[in-house]
């Protein structure tokens, strides 16, 4: 058996990003290097990043911080041997005054010497858990992205950073509501417990079968919506101040650590 | 029943804090307010502030924030209702290029528009149901300080913060350190689980009956020494960089918040 013929599936996080790093690789990294903490990004310029670093400290369930970085640093040592934010992710999305201006494999043409890289915390590490229990994860049998929702949940604000949670729903069956309350709830860096169950109108969503973000699933007899805070939020927020430069992945396209999901249970 | 009569012990939080802001109450705050949490507190100006926010973030055992304010802020609103930072704090510790220059009951002559307020975590929150299911805890049942040792344990430095963690002790039959853990692994915002169980010289510690800060404890035949990061790291890595300012609590002198230590339970 050689490198050449492992199916993706088989390769470790490393070798994934090895082959991300040579643009082998450029696509979602759902299912790469199963085990693995996958990592949402925002890269900030050093004057923004200290506003978001202290929305974050506020905010841990919409935006639990994995890592943080000093101005410039590039290996991100505190998530594994060898991780280069500028190549290592498959795709990334550059913005300029709010607007989308570029989607590049790698940030070579684009990196600065201020730049803080805040890894942020994501759902893939507390969906796999409820997947080995045999719980049905509804946007995965069904194939689809996760369906995510503007709320009236105010976040708490800093002096420029404010706006409302979004969140993203999973329908499950009481049971199944009731274990995932637990097993997310020992998974803190990772959005944590849910936010809601039950009734979408009391946290301000009017029609669950219109997603703000990503796509509508079905909802069976018996089965409540379960709403968990989403790491889009501080996209959203950081959005509503339209920065002259950010940094993000691209959505799906995340960063593969070699930190492992069952280390960030607290209990 | 008048409130001029009432024990010490039996007044509310928001009754304690008026009695330390009008003065009548200025020393250590254990076992006032039972349930509450009290809070170590670190005062910065705003551009250590960033650096130190940083720190926190990625040493989260040592430096566990309950909240952090806005430049300036008075008004504690993340951790309850009408609590002035300037006044309700029963004695602070100013400190000029890292020298103690003053321990006055109130910041009224000391506030400034661009200090930032950290409230940590204590380890009072966890003492709390470690007592309730009858562990002994050692310091208290012997009344005095916990002892506290530095460590070769390094934290995860900043550009500007960087020196080894500080540790607690207690001693702990086997039965008793098992059920510490438990405890402890749900409240990561007061320290979380321990850092260290057994030998002292592992992490450093050449003497247990010596220790660096707090008072010497008993440990029994058959019991381990068991350690968990602590609230002096934060103050003992801000004193190598003797900043030109800052503001502390004085030792034992706590704020007293409304928010409940059953409620900082992850799980």
């Amino acid at each position: 058996m050689t490198a050449a013929i492992l199916p993706e599936i088989a390769l470790s996080a490393p070798e994934v990003r090895q082959r991300i790093r040579r643009a082998e690789l450029d696509g979602p990294t759902a299912g790469l290097a199963p085990g693995h903490v996958q990592a949402n990004l925002m890269i900030l310029p050093k004057d923004l990043a200290n506003e978001f670093l202290l929305f974050a400290q506020r905010n841990p369930k919409s935006c639990p911080l994995l890592d943080v970085s000093n101005p410039g640093q590039t290996l991100l040592t505190g998530l594994g041997e060898d991780i280069d934010i500028r190549t290592d992710t498959p795709r990334y999305r550059i913005w300029q005054d709010g607007k989308l201006v570029a989607e590049p494999t790698d940030l070579m043409d684009w990196w600065r010497d201020d730049l803080v890289t805040f890894s942020i915390g994501c759902s893939f590490s507390f969906e796999e858990p409820m997947l080995a229990e045999g719980i049905d994860v509804r946007h995965i049998s069904q194939g689809c992205n996760v369906p995510m929702y503007r709320t009236n949940i105010p976040t708490r604000p800093t002096t420029g950073l404010h706006g409302p949670m979004v969140v993203s729903m999973r329908p499950l069956k009481a049971a199944d509501a009731i274990r995932a309350v637990q097993i997310t709830s020992r998974l803190p860096s990772v959005h944590g417990a849910p936010v809601h169950i039950g009734d979408p109108a009391l946290i301000g969503i009017q029609d669950i079968s219109r997603p703000d973000y990503g796509d509508a699933v079905e909802i069976r007899p018996g089965e409540l919506p379960v709403f968990w805070a989403c790491g889009v939020t501080p996209q959203s927020v950081i959005q509503t101040v339209a920065p002259p430069f950010c940094i993000t992945h691209a959505p799906g396209h995340m960063l593969i650590t070699d930190l492992l999901n069952t280390k960030l249970a607290v209990l």
